[in-house]
C-alpha cells in the first residue's frame, strides 16, 4: 500500500489541508493501492477557522510515507521553533516525495530540506522564509527532484497533479484532476 | 450579523463542503459582520472519504440564513426521498441566496427551487436531475436571480465569488478570491 500523509497541526489553514485531502483521495477512485491520512500530534487538531478535525495517524508515520505534504497556517510558525516537534521527522527525498503548501515551506526549511534550493510560499511569509536562508521565487509551484513547494491555496491542484505525475504517470495525474474540474459547456467529463 | 450556512450530511463530498467553507470564511478577513457555519442534522457528519466533521448548527437555521449552500455527495441522493428531512426547509429566494455544489442540485430541485429554471450538476448526476424535471446545462455556474447551481468541484470558486458579488459587491468578491489565488511570477498578491 502506498501512503500519502498530510501533516496538520493546531491553527492550520483549512483549505491547505482539506483541498489536498480531497484531491489526493481521488486516486482511490482509480487505484486501490493508495491511502491518504491526515496526521498530527493529537487526536484532533483545530483549524484557523475553528473546525475540529480528527487525525488518522501520528506524524511519526511520515518517515515511512511515500508522499508527505506539510500544510500551512499560523501553527507552522511556532512549530519551527519547537525542536521536539521537528525531531520526529527523519524524511528522505531520495525515496519520498516531500512537499508543502504556503507557510508549510517554513517547516521544510527548518528540516533542512530546502538547503540550496529555491522555493515558493504565501506572500505574507516570504520574509520569514528568506530569513531561514531560502531563495523565494514567485511561482505557484517550485520543484526540485522529489521536493516541491506550492503557494496560493488553489495551487494545491498543481501540486497534487505533480505528485501523481511523479509517483505514477501523467495520465493518472490528469485523470485525478478531471474529477474536480469545473463542468464545461457541452463537455461531459465523465 | 450576516450568516452563511453550508448544509452537510453523512456521505458528503469532502471538497464540496470544505472548499466553500474556507472560501466563505475569507470574508471575515475583510468584514466582521459575517459568520459561516456547517450545519446538519447530527452533531457530526462523516464525509465520503471518512473524515468526521463537527457541525456548528442545525439545518433549521438555514431558513434564517442570508446564504445557504447545499453540498453534494451520495448522501444527497437518499435525502431527496426523505420527506421528514426536506420539511425542515422553508427557504425563500426573495430574501436569501440559495445555491448548490454538484449533486446538491438534487436537493434544490426536490425543494421546488429549480422549478422552471435551468441548472448545472456533476456529470454523473445529470440524468437524475433531469428526472426531477430540471433542464440541465453544462456550465460551471448557472444563476437565476438569487439561485445558483455550480458543478465540477473547483467551480466552488466561481460560486463563492458570485455569492459575495451579489450579497456585497464585485470589489469584495475579488478581494476574497485573491486570498486563495495561486502565487504568480513577480506578483505579490497581498
Amino acid at each position: 500500500m502506498k501512503t500519502i500523509n498530510i501533516v496538520a497541526f493546531d491553527q492550520f489553514t483549512d483549505i491547505d489541508v482539506f483541498l489536498p485531502w480531497d484531491l489526493f483521495n481521488r486516486i482511490r477512485l482509480i487505484r486501490d493501492d493508495w491511502q491518504v491520512k491526515i496526521v498530527g500530534t493529537q487526536e484532533k487538531h483545530v483549524s484557523m477557522n475553528g473546525l475540529e478535525v480528527a487525525t488518522q495517524g501520528h506524524i511519526d508515520e511520515c518517515n515511512e510515507a511515500d508522499i508527505v505534504l506539510f500544510a500551512s497556517g499560523k501553527g507552522a510558525r511556532s512549530l519551527i521553533n519547537d525542536k521536539g516537534y521537528l525531531q520526529h521527522f527523519d524524511l528522505n527525498p531520495q525515496r519520498q516525495i516531500i512537499c508543502s503548501m504556503c507557510s508549510g515551506a517554513l517547516i521544510l526549511a527548518s528540516l533542512g530540506l530546502l538547503d540550496g534550493l529555491t522555493a515558493t510560499t504565501y506572500p505574507t511569509v516570504v520574509e520569514h522564509l528568506q530569513a531561514l536562508g531560502v531563495e523565494v521565487v514567485f511561482e505557484p509551484l517550485v520543484t526540485h527532484g522529489n521536493i516541491a513547494t506550492a503557494a496560493g491555496c488553489l495551487a494545491a491542484v498543481d501540486l497534487v497533479g505533480w505528485c501523481f505525475e511523479r509517483a505514477i504517470d501523467k495520465a493518472t495525474s490528469e485523470a485525478v484532476l478531471a474529477y474536480v474540474a469545473p463542468v464545461e459547456k457541452g463537455v461531459l467529463s465523465q
